[in-house]
């Protein structure tokens, strides 16, 4: 079901600025028994990047009755929530007038192997890159060209995803995942200060490794450090954790901080958790 | 007037690519006497870009029975077009079966006061960068949140465009301009191989100086070579060229160069090569 600013309909205008010039956000969002899961940091990613980008504020109440009523009788699927600085006239400066347009829509939910959790995955190293920008660095923007161009890299259905590099050689995160790698007991993950996405999951699990004493450095990865690793799993709303059995050539094994933080976020995403309230 | 894949109508599928990635093209073309002018270079960029992003190949004639259809009667003003990747399932990786969406329109001539031409605009450096990545310089894709943010930077009507650095500091383009500097009688523009759009008048501006015999150097500008400069402009498809008066608190004369080009492009457009036939 989809509904674009209230109204089910599954069309936008030509006119709006999420097509013209991908100025607009998104979300993707995991529902479970018609309740969108981790909505409260959802919301909170959202509103942020509307801050950013100087997007209209959307009526928080307004947005969750529209969630709510797409959702229900969902039992398992994916909401996506898009917003849009709106429609305008042609032009890259926004007219004063433009009025954010809201759409919500539910989508199946993708039918990954068990054993992409159990077993964990096996990934590629991009030849696309990311480009640096500190402006639109964390945002869930509709700017995705890099992703799309990196995801069309390859068709092999046993490769589950690829990882990014910025222009200097970092590595950034997968095309729809954050990366985590641990080594010696501690965990490392991107900043996300120059590009990226700053994921919904990723926040639950710096939260949960703080909770739990686990040490976690926010820092540039280069490649020598994610073959150092001794674990490395990727992360997003929809799969929560996906441990990184094999990049390319070297493979890993499925470690114990994996392993514990995969048993942590079941209980987390269980015990009242699910709407991300803290 | 407004066609989408042939039918007039302003509205597209919120699943088109286009909305959802930014994942698309597009072209804004002068139109005069219901002629859209240089539309040859215009659809070899088109169709180089939809090369680069393998998006499928759009038939050459159906576009221009389109565009024909849409700038009849108009006497002068604006084509834009669109070609995204077309509607698709969630997630970046496109369908197999993913068909183009065409979108050509037409909108008003905007009304830039005739001494942007004679006399020259002011310009400021704009603070929002742009991000360096090879795999999308060049191409005037529909990822175009840095030009939106950079635009968001000033309201003040006297200032006609903002200029933008990369993540290095080299001054690239305007948001909505290519830039030219002439220095001791040679010219020189950035070469746009890790950002920004390869303008149609700035292809028409490099054949005409290579014509004239006038050196020009394709080089990354630093602001010292801008400061340096003894002329400055900025082109694109619809103004053609502007000569910049100001950058700034810095002052610049509207040189020789500036005017000898200005004259030979009135020819140029006037003389049968409206269509960008060579």
């Amino acid at each position: 079901m989809m509904l674009v600013n209230g109204q089910a309909q599954e069309y936008i205008a030509v006119a709006d600025r999420g097509l013209q010039y991908g100025d607009g956000l998104f979300e993707t969002v995991a529902v479970n028994a018609g309740s969108p899961r981790l909505w409260e940091r959802h919301r909170r990613r959202l509103a942020s990047g509307c801050r950013r980008l100087g997007i209209g504020e959307i009526d928080p109440d307004t947005l969750w009755h529209e969630i709510r009523e797409v959702c229900s009788g969902v039992d398992k699927g994916v909401l996506k929530v898009i917003v849009t600085r709106g429609a305008g006239s042609r032009g890259y400066r926004p007219g004063p007038a433009a009025r954010p347009t809201r759409i919500v829509a539910t989508y199946p939910w993708p039918d990954y192997p068990a054993a992409h959790w159990q077993e964990g995955v096996a990934v590629r190293m991009c030849a696309t890159r990311m480009g640096r920008n500190a402006a639109l660095a964390g945002l869930k923007h509709l700017n995705r060209l890099e992703q799309v161009l990196a995801r069309r890299e390859w068709d092999d259905p046993r490769i589950a995803e690829g990882l990014m590099q910025d222009e200097d050689g970092h590595v950034v995160s997968g095309t729809m995942t954050n990366l985590f790698i641990a080594d010696a007991g501690r965990l490392m993950t991107s900043p996300l200060t120059a590009c990226g996405v700053e994921g919904v999951m990723r926040g639950v699990i710096l939260d949960m490794a703080a909770e739990s004493g686990i040490a976690c450095e926010v820092a540039s990865l280069t490649r020598q450090e994610l073959d150092r690793a001794t674990e490395v799993f990727v992360c997003n709303a929809l799969i929560g954790i996906w441990p990184v059995q094999r990049i390319e050539q070297r493979e890993y094994a499925v470690g114990p901080l994996t392993v514990s933080l995969g048993e942590r976020l079941r209980v987390y995403l269980r015990d009242g958790n699910s709407h991300g309230a803290e």
